[in-house]
């Protein structure tokens, strides 16, 4: 049976908002098909909010079901996202008067904002400027954050992807350093994302265990550096082990509450543009206990390393986009599919509906049960939790060329009907 | 029909020289099995030709069939290797003199050393030195570099696994980088291996094709780094394309020869120690033309990432070993089997034996052809050469706790018949 149509009932509007990941695609192929199941057109904002504030919009229903389906396996954002918080409501009404304009202009009905916390918060304010301003707009949050951090939900879809990365990259270049350690270096040093929650850093810690295992000091934003800690523990590992692996999150501070590796720089959103610890700490090994070093910094490979997805991410990514229509379609508004974890081992979840307002704004923290007392290390709870969100392997198609197989929509736009607007 | 034992005959050592790859142990699998399948029983020296010189000797007959088949997908050396380069053989007679005396002490008649042009020299000493002091020895150099720089083979094993990691992870991170440009990053730059030759920065070339498509610039340390060309062309790219993609080797030079990134410190080999060009670039282009920018430096995670292998490159770095153990046992001496081309498309090549003083001490630059007029991309001879390295995936068995199945062999130390000698 055909599904009844509804575009009637007007279109949905989808768009990504903040730092891609590398299945940030899979979110949108599983609101595309779900919504061309029951019939609805989707377009898509060029660049995330700015595409809906400039009237940018993209027509999806121009591309072929297999190109969508090719969106499950191709990182990046495919409709270009954007680093670009809104304003309070009291002090930036013109620019939410402006989204309800557009909206309006090109019947949008549903909203589905793809994002972290601050998404979150600006779905929720649309959500309710719509109902102020009498216009009927459904707005549902999609989460995606590498960083892990949502509240609400027991996992963000994006983070078990760079948590696989991260893990299998700690133990493939410990096998390494540990074959050299002999005559070369004596320690590595992997430095990963996470501003300001640790959930990356923890992940490294699944790539062995025992004491001796790599990696042997984790560095997490939650724990204040201690110098002097560090590099005792460097040096035991040296003597005992022969070498050592230390993965740092890049948010980690001294005990003066500053970045060891403060750009100075700032992003859009105000927070600070951080990389480049890992050459700070390799210069206090080698300054304070003369062993030679190497250290890595993979910056965007280990957020769009779709060739080494986690299953249990992609599924989780794909399945929170298709959620997100239903309870569009089902009237729901203000609201996010959060994943609830139903057991461990074996692990299993399932989505279900969350409101907005408790998820909005917040940040969820590496609790400080998920670290060992000497802060250098994960526990038992903390692999309970992250093992099953790495589990899993999400092949992808290969060209003739050895490449993997990326998709490239045609991103046709749909035809402008208002005046421009200043940004 | 039961191989005839060898064993009467003499034993065979293995040793892994210089940095490891993601398939060398591959090479490791095939010297095992073809030798056990001769009934040769196979040692190793622990950590490369310091084991040789210690009389750090592994009994490899102590590992299952299957421990050694799993070396083919596990990256490191599996026996450890060593940044160790013997010194002249008049300076230094007495570390050849100990060679010898070990390799006879343990009935070695066969020596293959898997390594880069360095180890290509040493094994070529060994061979001479062998016949001067009356000690039938029959030396093999087998080949492995990452930086593909090896004269006379058409490639080098360990390369193509480096070439693919690097084109996939230049076109993951460019798709990032594209989907975000409008508001944040507008020039990522990763920097990758190759001291003297830019074959793996070439290699990235294969991420896309044609003006517009990732990396808009490589830069080659065959080439001389001109300041104001990278500047203008990154800033006509990003005006043109809106992000612009660079790949940089870590040995680039300015006009005055120094590395643009000299950390100051050198290796056993007396290399300079290099890392750190992509904060140089990015800071330069942040002043000079105020975008803002993100760098990667994946530093050991290329060449260790097993995960994502090149097939060709796996089944090259085997056959190498299998080759190397006929060929010794064929009687050959100061040789080494290298890759020739038989042709580009479809691929087809072969194993065949080069005398070893070809490749001793020789580098294999990236020939000028390979380079764009503007220095800054790969020719369509580069693609034809390039191209069929990253070909074939090379899947491994994964975990199910998601993890690569990396196997750790239990290296049983071969009792020592000789006084400590101090290297």
């Amino acid at each position: 049976m055909k599904p009844r149509s509804r575009s009637s009932q007007g279109r949905l509007l989808y768009a990504q908002s903040g730092g891609v990941t590398a299945v940030i695609n899979a979110t949108a192929a599983g609101v595309i098909e779900a919504a061309r199941a029951q019939g609805v057109k989707v377009y898509a904002a060029r660049n995330g909010i700015l595409g809906a504030l400039r009237e940018d919009l993209i027509d999806t229903s121009k591309e072929t079901a297999s190109a969508i389906a090719a969106l499950r396996h191709t990182p990046g954002g495919a409709f270009g996202s954007c680093r670009y918080k809104l304003k309070s409501l009291e002090s930036h009404r013109a620019e939410y008067e402006r989204l309800i304009d557009v909206l309006r202009a090109h019947d949008i009905r549903w909203f589905l904002y793809n994002g972290g916390n601050d998404s979150a918060d600006t779905a929720l304010k649309i959500s309710q400027l719509g109902k102020a301003m009498g216009y009927d707009i459904r707005c549902i949050g999609v989460p995606k954050t590498v960083d892990n951090d949502l509240a609400v939900t027991d996992c963000c879809p994006g983070f078990g992807s760079v948590a696989k990365y991260t893990a299998v990259s700690t133990l493939e270049a410990s096998l390494d350093v540990a074959s050299m350690a002999d005559t070369s270096t004596k320690v590595f040093i992997l430095e990963v994302m996470g501003r300001h929650a640790g959930w990356i850093a923890a992940a490294a810690g699944l790539a062995g265990e025992g004491a001796d295992a790599p990696p042997h000091i984790i560095l997490f934003p939650e724990r204040t550096f201690d110098e002097d800690a560090f590099l005792a523990k460097v040096k035991a590992t040296v003597e005992r082990v022969g070498w050592c692996t230390v993965v740092a999150s890049e948010g980690i501070r001294n005990a003066a509450g500053q970045f060891l590796a403060e750009a100075g720089t700032r992003d859009a959103f105000g927070h600070a543009q951080l990389g480049g610890v890992a050459p700070v700490l390799a210069a206090l090994v080698k300054e304070k206990l003369g062993y030679k070093y190497h250290w890595a910094l993979p910056d965007y490979l280990q957020r769009s390393a779709r060739h080494l997805a986690s299953k249990t991410d992609a599924e989780q990514a794909y399945a929170v986009g298709r959620a997100a229509v239903d309870y569009a379609m089902a009237g729901q508004n203000a609201v996010m599919p959060v994943i609830e974890r139903l057991a461990d081992a074996p692990y299993r979840w399932k989505i279900r509906s969350a409101p907005l307002d408790k998820i909005a704004n917040r940040e969820k923290k590496l609790p400080s049960s998920y670290v060992t007392r000497d802060g250098f290390g994960i526990t038992a709870a903390a692999r309970r939790y992250l093992s099953p969100l790495i589990q899993g392997e999400a092949p992808l198609p290969y060209g003739k060329d050895g490449l993997p197989k990326y998709v490239q929509l045609k991103n046709i736009a749909v035809e402008r009907k208002l005046a421009p607007f200043k940004t």
